[in-house]
């Protein structure tokens, strides 16, 4: 059943939230030993969760948006009683998180029932979930490759059809590369525009949060379950709530849609770019459009996230090098060694970055692009080719989301399925300007109804 | 005459703005021998500026609220024609300024009369304008001592009577330190409330604008027409005018005011200690309060100045670093020598740090401190003593600024004079939450009512 359905027949009565539970918590059982998505199962609250709402509609109260939805998040949400691991060993030794992620407050007051936590890339450091400590996360739709990362078990988890919901974190891509390798939907909301209080952090002027989904409507309702102000969270700016469902009905009549061409066509091998391609085409974008300094973008968010990764880290960086994950440590270490200087130029660039994206936007509504250069790559792939260049394949599943992310901007990347892709998902970025949500989200409803982006090839 | 004096005078018709002028001209050169306040005299632009005003009184047009006063700003400003050479030898090869800084502009407007550039520490980089490329700004009250810096020529041409009302930058201190050494008022505005549109940087996370003048009222009035926001420059949150000089006449019955305790009574020597305490028994303060982590800040404040300064310039240091000021360019290389990671602590230390201020000032509407540990040392001073410790002279005329400044919160410098201080000037920070200059200026004036701050011994 899909989000829609699940949330149809909760509400009807025709299936309990506690039936939809008890079939996701099977499920999630069935498929882990082939998927390994999951870090923790919550079958206890789940269970608890579920029956409330039950206990809601027993006594005819009215539902909330979300009643008896089951979902997951990656393991960086305070989940009462579970210890945050974030990915990793070292956090194994923190007591248990005393309440719940802001986000997870949020969707449990709409009424959605949480099921677990999921796998990530150690410190969300990572584009593979290839993850040392907790095993790889696989990709449902090929178990020898990667799902993504690092939201790389809240990818796999809803491509898998364990949870209709999950929620992620995106620095510089981690919830739209996943969604790109697993073929689902993602939504990296802007900067600033959900409540981040309660969740590990990474980079702290590069972290959001946001939903991955089975659709765009289970995309949008969640979005609008989590959004709202927190004046406790001086990260977060948003001021009121700006419902995005309602505008899903408004269609893409009027928009100014473009695709990007120069760097997002050099960094994307040919099934991204017949991706592309294919929902230009579906919403009637006709106009190449360039992205400002793509190319400095991503290497200034490179400089950041690793100075203020290894900067967050510098104690235990000294401290037990041997303890973190493998194959992200290094990065961690070079990052905390980078001079001043880079770092304060990469913040003074991105200053003017955002000043020159904002300004495209005076001519674009929604612009289009390719999530990841290529389609899911083997669970230990050390390179990667992209037209001819050669890339270390980790950091280069990055290569189409950094920029953007960089920016601010919010993001819904959905799930295509080119050919020539070995039958596997790729998924492409609808991008608008920062606080415009809801066009992302129209569009990403264009290119579900029709029919080109889905959850299944 | 004093600025209000002037401002009375060619208002009436007293005397023409031509003759203020003059008379300004005339005493800059008398005494510029003794105090090297100035770099450059503007005196064409001067007397065009000056007759404009007396034009506008012969047709009986009103009169702007600044018309004919007399000024001189600090050479980080853009002054149109003048190479601004933010005090620095590399400089003098760039082109002429093509048009004035925005508070130049806005000081044109209001009708003040501008009369040259003022000697600065190199690139804003130090408390003492003992400046090698175009020598040391001299104490009027004394000129084997210093000055004060980094807007040390502004303090002395107010000082010195050359001009009533001087413009100055401040990063760290660097408008209250030479208002304390000279004995002038001196207001460092809110973080973010003046446009800094076509003035050197120093420290784009810490630099401020404001006025000197020798007066109270001067000094508001000042304030007054520079305020307002600056859609082009993206540092300037202002978003109106929030003019304080009617709230002069306000007193301070009602206000809660409190002296500054442990940081700030250690780090002060016993004139820097009378001064404080004569302005708390006049102002009716009889509470000790302590500033959150004041040594935290500060050493946080030197952390990020040190490196932004560095980054700033570092093309410059690494390709002619002979041409730096010898004072001052070991601490720009080891600046841009520094890692990251402290960078990024500082700024994290920062935000809390800001949030604990803010909290502060719940219970107090205005806090005294001293503005410097002692009165102005002799040129050339390498150390000096307070109260038992040993601290390298330039540095430390810091000590009690930097805490404040790094928290954005505005602060007026008051003249006062102490005994037991050779009969020399030392001044005291009156110091409101953010964007609450009017509380400062008010405590300003209730000290200049009853005669303990003044410009004169």
């Amino acid at each position: 059943m899909t989000t829609m359905e699940m949330l149809q027949a909760v509400a009807t009565g025709e299936r309990s939230a506690r039936e939809v539970c008890e079939q996701a918590l099977t499920t999630v059982a069935a498929t882990e030993p082939r998927i390994n998505a999951f870090t923790d199962i919550t079958a206890a609250r789940a269970r608890a969760e579920a029956d409330a709402v039950d206990a809601r509609r027993a006594r005819g109260e009215p539902l909330p948006p979300l009643a008896g939805l089951p979902y997951a998040v990656k393991n960086l949400f305070d989940v009462q009683g579970l210890t945050t691991l974030a990915g990793s060993k070292i956090n194994q030794g923190q007591p248990a998180a005393a309440q719940d992620a802001v986000l997870v407050q949020r969707l449990q007051a709409a009424g959605a029932v949480l099921i677990g936590a999921l796998n990530m890339d150690e410190y969300a450091y990572g584009f593979t979930t290839e993850n040392t400590h907790h095993g790889a996360t696989r990709n449902p739709h090929d178990p020898t490759r990667i799902a993504g990362g690092s939201s790389g078990g809240s990818g796999a988890a809803v491509a898998a059809r364990q949870v209709p919901l999950a929620l992620g974190s995106d620095t510089n891509g981690s919830i739209r590369v996943p969604a790109s390798l697993c073929g689902v939907w993602g939504l990296k909301p802007t900067f600033g525009r959900l409540s981040r209080r309660g969740s590990y952090p990474f980079v702290h002027s590069l972290d959001h949060l946001g939903p991955l989904a089975d659709s765009v409507e289970g995309l949008a309702l969640a979005y609008d379950a989590m959004q709202g102000p927190d004046d406790l969270d001086p990260g977060c700016q948003a001021t009121r709530v700006q419902a995005a469902t309602p505008a899903l009905a408004q269609g893409v009549a009027g928009l100014r849609i473009g695709l990007l061409g120069g760097y997002f066509s050099a960094h994307a091998g040919p099934a991204a770019r017949a991706a592309a391609a294919l929902a230009a085409h579906t919403l009637g974008a006709q106009d190449e459009v360039d992205w400002p300094d793509a190319a400095l973008g991503r290497a200034a968010a490179f400089i950041l996230t690793a100075s203020e990764g290894g900067s967050l880290h510098l104690d235990n960086l000294r401290r037990r090098p041997q303890d973190f994950e493998p194959l992200s440590v290094d990065r961690f270490l070079s990052g905390a060694l980078q001079p001043a200087d880079w770092t304060l130029r990469a913040q003074r660039f991105r200053r003017g970055y955002r000043d020159r994206v904002n300004a495209l936007f005076q001519d674009w509504d929604v612009l289009i692009a390719p999530a990841t250069p290529i389609g899911a790559p083997a669970v230990g792939t050390e390179w990667i080719e992209v037209n001819g260049t050669t890339h270390p394949c980790r950091p280069a599943m990055g290569l189409l989301t950094q920029p953007i992310s960089f920016a601010g901007c919010p993001v819904v990347a959905a799930p295509l399925w080119p050919a020539d892709n070995g039958g596997l998902p790729l998924g492409v970025q609808l991008i608008a300007a920062p606080w415009h949500e809801h066009l992302c989200l129209r569009a990403a409803r264009a290119l579900q109804e029709a029919g080109v982006a889905r959850l299944e090839p």
